[in-house]
């Protein structure tokens, strides 16, 4: 944005590839890191790539949104957490022998060398099961759903689950197939969310829309060349709406299926906006319509 | 999402450290950058650090959107194209010795030494002089400002300035200090944005708001514990909406500035949105208001 090298910032793409990777930018995240989770003194930490994989079946959860949130969830079997002592106190664990499963004070290091030192994990970090994806016929009475047609990149679903929750959305819809795993970025993304929706797995995603439309649920596909704005569009008291990937957006079959589809109004030279920022939109229009 | 592996997806955090880094993900973008700017046949590329920094005071830009929109911005200073093949016929550049600058066909691993492999650069690179950020008084007549407190990370950045264009905001306005640098990642979230923009840069925001006011703005700060909701806070022809940092919000000074606080009302269990997201809903409603 600029050509002015800034304090606390790099111009360009420096040794570290990025602004974001930049040396700056690691000293000011390190910085962040140990005021957030970490030891009393600012000391850089050394920059580490991602250790081994999580026991097998089990996931890596970071961050201390998504650990409180996942220390809340009745569903989330956790197996084993690592937290540094300011972590554990922000998180209100004074006594970690006292939780139901194995706990460790450790430094903010040693999390580094599960995670890699790129990621924000605040000094906290938990092995858990996955939560299982439940079945269509779970789904309740939600006025208000979200599909995503083959959506995979981590952080915008993460992002798309958290407006999911935020817009009161009852549950997420995605093909078992092409739609991301449960993982540390997602998670983190989703910054808690991921505990508050129920993620619902299909095999069939026509099938699964023909199935909401016997429910009594509008779908509306969202579409840049849609034949109408997406507020026009609205009818009805429970709707699902149906987001492509960027790029491919909504598949041929999934077009033919919706109820309707339909688009945003953007006056600019630019007419698609990033996945979860359509998401977003979408489901705050949503929203507003069903009161 | 789910506790079973599926193709072309990893569970858990594997040695690549996150979903997006598994091996098949790699497997895939390979794939899908041979398709888009590599070679005809498909053969994964080895995995790479970002190379060298950029020649003094340029940047790196990659993908297609991004360096389309680069060589179509009369204000872009372009000092040299790489391409792949394949790229530069979707760009319509089939005689590189043609263009202003010096250019040369490459192989995408030529470019992967320069962004390193995890960055989608679809077979195109350029290098080129940052766009040089304006002075407020350069603000003309757009009845909607996006203004950034101290938003720093450069995928939201880019994300919003995506929005910002698509939604028809005639400035993005940041402060001089703790906003981010130009760089390749910014340009490929922004997907081309970052042309069709004036960056504004201001030394003090409090001044700067000051300035808008008396120019005819209602400035609204947006803030999850606003007094009234953002659509009832809406008055007048001329609207800055103003952003703080995720985890931070706006600054103190920032809201005691503002003409009014405003929140975006979540029923659900989580009441703050991505940034990028917020910026979005808020750049939706706005426009909706204006008309």
């Amino acid at each position: 944005m600029s050509d002015r090298k800034k304090p606390g910032q790099t111009a360009g793409t420096g040794p570290g590839g990025t602004a974001k990777d930049g040396h700056y930018a690691r000293l000011r995240r390190a910085y962040r890191d140990e005021k957030a989770g970490g030891a009393s003194s600012f000391r850089p930490r050394p920059k580490l790539p991602p250790g081994e994989q999580a026991p097998d079946g089990l996931v890596r959860l970071y961050g201390l949104h998504t650990v409180r949130a996942a220390l809340d969830n009745p569903r989330r079997r956790i197996r084993r957490l690592l937290a540094t002592r300011n972590a554990a106190e922000r998180l209100g664990l004074p006594d970690l022998s006292a939780l139901p499963f194995p706990a460790e004070l450790v430094e903010p290091r040693d999390i580094d060398r599960l995670t890699g030192s790129d990621a924000v994990h605040q000094g906290v970090l938990i092995e858990a099961e996955p939560l299982a994806p439940k079945r269509l016929d779970a789904l309740g009475d939600a006025p208000l759903v979200l599909v995503l047609d083959q959506v995979t990149d981590p952080h915008n679903v993460g992002a798309i689950l958290r407006s999911a929750v935020a817009f009161g959305a009852g549950a997420l819809i995605t093909t078992a197939r092409h739609s991301p795993a449960e993982s540390g970025v997602l998670a983190k993304s989703a910054s808690g969310a991921l505990e508050h929706v129920d993620h619902i797995e299909v095999r069939n995603l026509a099938e699964a829309l023909a199935t909401l439309h016997a429910a009594g649920y509008q779908s509306i596909g969202l579409d840049s060349d849609g034949p109408a704005e997406l507020e026009a569009t609205f009818s009805g008291k429970k709707i699902a709406l149906v987001l492509g990937a960027e790029g491919k957006g909504l598949r041929q079959r999934t077009r033919e299926t919706v109820t309707a589809l339909a688009r945003l109004d953007m006056p600019g030279a630019i007419r698609s906006l990033n996945v979860s920022n359509a998401a977003a939109v979408a489901l705050y229009a949503a929203r507003k319509f069903l009161g």
